[in-house]
């Protein structure tokens, strides 16, 4: 397909397609006249895959520049490939360098993946996001036992399990990486429905019959 | 109790306290002496509630004011009193006044929650959040259907059941409106569960053995 088809359906500009392929993210085209560049199927799912990162991730072309490489190196295997996206892409929360309710916090995240048995890396920036929520929740006066994140971590590993089903022998690097980046959306996805499950469920308990 | 005792129990400045008693959100202590009041458990679960209404919801005055005004009105039934503060703490995002991407989303959603048969009122701002991530997923090159929402919507409702569960007989209203507040606190749990297990499923299906 010709340049502006491939904007047409990646719907991003031509400017946009051009200024990816001079910073190294997208191959060139294959030439099939002196001015005239032909584009195939691979780079419209290279230029979803940007354009999720961006718009998911907020990523810098640095940052993406680094999870295309890795995409294209067949020594990098898919978990890799993942890790460096994920890590990449948030959430991400800093924690404060010397105070004794996050490390509390903290030393309880890792006792509770450490009972789950889930392998994650130490560096992985959810371990801190989980405890500032943590740290939250005991300023909020509530102190949540392992037993009270188990319902939670359930659900997580549930959604995990699915998402990680949805890939298949004919999923590209490429659509994975998108999938991954999709997951975010979907998390909004879950929290709105949490709220609506939650009035249900308190319109059934205790609505009007 | 003495508003220096509460002040310490509660984490707020003596400041604090006062401001939410002139500003209606927190009864008078019992005048004891002339210069002397006295607090009960019943002051301090009152400021725990404010705290986390400000803290999670960022609600300003006014509108704890009307939480409040509910929650001491015994012809206000429990189901009345969640849905008034789960509306105020939100999320809650605005949708384009005229656009065909949200129609079809906002129409996708009421579809979904019809065929869950959750009891959900058509003013319930976590609609509008649900209809804003399928829009983002569709932007993505993504149409999810009403089966790949599925597994989101069951996580949900498991939640809800749960924590629906651990009201008891002997809860207070304003405690369990506390409960509340904090169930948007464990969404953040939730996110950030839910990236853990995605890297340990990454782990074991795709990692080195």
């Amino acid at each position: 397909m010709r340049i502006s088809e491939l904007s047409e359906r990646s719907g991003l500009p031509v400017q946009t397609i051009k200024f990816y392929i001079r910073e190294g993210l997208l191959p060139k085209g294959t030439a099939s006249a002196a001015t005239r560049a032909e584009y195939d199927e691979t780079h419209l799912e290279r230029l979803r895959l940007i354009r999720a990162l961006r718009e998911v991730g907020d990523l810098s072309v640095a940052a993406i520049r680094r999870i295309i490489t890795a995409l294209e190196d067949p020594g990098v295997g898919l978990h890799d490939l993942f890790g460096a996206a994920a890590y990449a892409i948030g959430p991400r929360v800093d924690a404060p360098d010397d105070d004794p309710d996050w490390r509390a916090a903290r030393e309880q995240v890792d006792a509770l993946l450490e009972e789950l048995g889930w392998r994650v890396t130490g560096q992985a920036p959810a371990r801190t996001v989980l405890a500032q929520a943590l740290v939250a929740l005991r300023r909020l006066g509530f102190t949540p036992s392992p037993a009270a994140l188990r319902p939670y971590a359930e659900a997580a590993a549930a959604l995990a399990e699915h998402e990680t089903g949805l890939l298949r022998e004919d999923t590209t690097r490429a659509q994975a990486l998108r999938m991954l980046a999709a997951s975010v959306v979907y998390d909004q996805v879950l929290v709105a429905l949490h709220r609506l499950a939650q009035e249900d469920a308190s319109a059934r308990r205790f609505g009007p019959g």
